[in-house]
């Protein structure tokens, strides 16, 4: 039997809050999506103006960066063409992200989670989902690991 | 053109709030979703037990009753063998729901979203979904309609 | 922080040997699946002369049986014409199955995984997942939960 | 009337053991599967800690490789923008893979089954994928073809 440890309730809601903060400091209404280390969703809001085709993308994005334990932005990379993760996009019937903004929660060098952040550009993506898993880091005193 | 009301963000929160509490109170961790008028996810919560099956159900719940702007029970008994909507569940891409558990919230006669709720029985999910709008509409100081 | 136990490679195999043993008993090569306690699959077997169409079958399931924590069984009976649960068949992207043939894994009161079987009639799959569930207890030294 | 040859469950068996074994070498915990000439699931399993998105790709590589007779790696090439194939992922319903790590099983000739190992680099699905290829004509004392 394997035992595992995977964020809860309190933690998601704990990421969201974070990831509400920083997006209304940069003025962008995100979709967030928070989901277990199986890439199953525990949480998710968009905001006041949070564009409806970003719904999907957020949760895709966690599931990606929990269930494939790397940040989407990694996978954008390794599939571009001629890399050998090439169109590894649109596998997990249509569900794995290689757009960035999402992320792995790592908890002693698990991952415990993935977050998942749509709405504004790439880059406002990938800064909105870092400053959500920061929150829930410093709220839940945890050192991050690099 | 036209102007829509529609369940802002503090309201999906408020919603998910209600829910949790009468969740927790009879003891039943449960999958819970709010769209807008539009069908569109605004907020879900599993809670810390939630069925991994019942994120999709309650997300389709809470679709079904804000986009077809009644309660999945009712379509649920439209749906018997020789009724007129027989056959309606599966449509929409698969998301139409007719298991019981997804209402509509509805302020001066408007449908304005939905809420779905699974992981306990039918009964226990329309409880859950009944509460959960009771406390929103308390909280805004909105009587609710028969 | 959640902390849950599933099963492991080793339990999944055990699991699989036994429903292969059963099934070579009662002359019925089966399609036969593991998945953990999120449902996702560890391992499969489809033995000589399994149909091509219980693959599928199969997987769903297990999921069935693990994500939603009870057997296929109750939950066809809680999907007939008129009963609370109809129609759950074919929710979470078709992957809900209420054909009987799929049985939890419970220890110690928690759900850690699930086992799915088809290819022979449903009181054949029945009886190879029980069988395979009761040779993994007995392998792992547990007591089998009423 | 065809008479075709397939791997049987034996040989599948003997597939998986030694793409566990070349795993557990590498430390790579790998998801791995199997299919026969018609590119149907014959086998699977993921080790311990072998990533949940993994599941689907490596059961794709293996029908790719089973199914279209050649590595998913060749397809790869085959599809880079231009190339005759661009495009040919996605296709059978999302199945076809390009991602390298699916090889044939070819047999006097002929395409007896497939198998897919996904959740490293590239390179580690390959080098799995090849050692498990190896371990079984070894084991059954079948000369490999070039």
């Amino acid at each position: 039997m394997l035992t595992v440890r995977r964020l809860d309730i309190a933690d998601a809601r704990s990421i969201l809050a974070g990831a509400a903060r920083h997006a209304e400091e940069i003025g962008v209404p995100m979709c967030s999506a928070v989901v277990d280390e199986a890439g199953v969703l525990i949480a998710f809001e968009r905001l006041d103006g949070g564009k409806v085709s970003s719904v999907g993308i957020a949760i895709d994005k966690a599931f990606t960066a929990g269930a494939a334990r790397n940040t989407t932005a990694f996978y954008g990379d390794e599939s571009r063409p001629g890399s050998p993760g090439w169109r590894i996009q649109g596998t997990n019937g249509g569900r794995f992200s290689t757009i960035a903004g999402g992320v792995p929660v790592v908890v002693d060098g698990q991952v415990v989670g993935g977050i998942g952040v749509s709405s504004g550009t790439a880059d406002q993506d990938v800064e909105v989902a870092e400053a959500a898993l920061a929150h829930f880091l410093r709220e839940a005193g945890i050192t991050p690991e690099a």
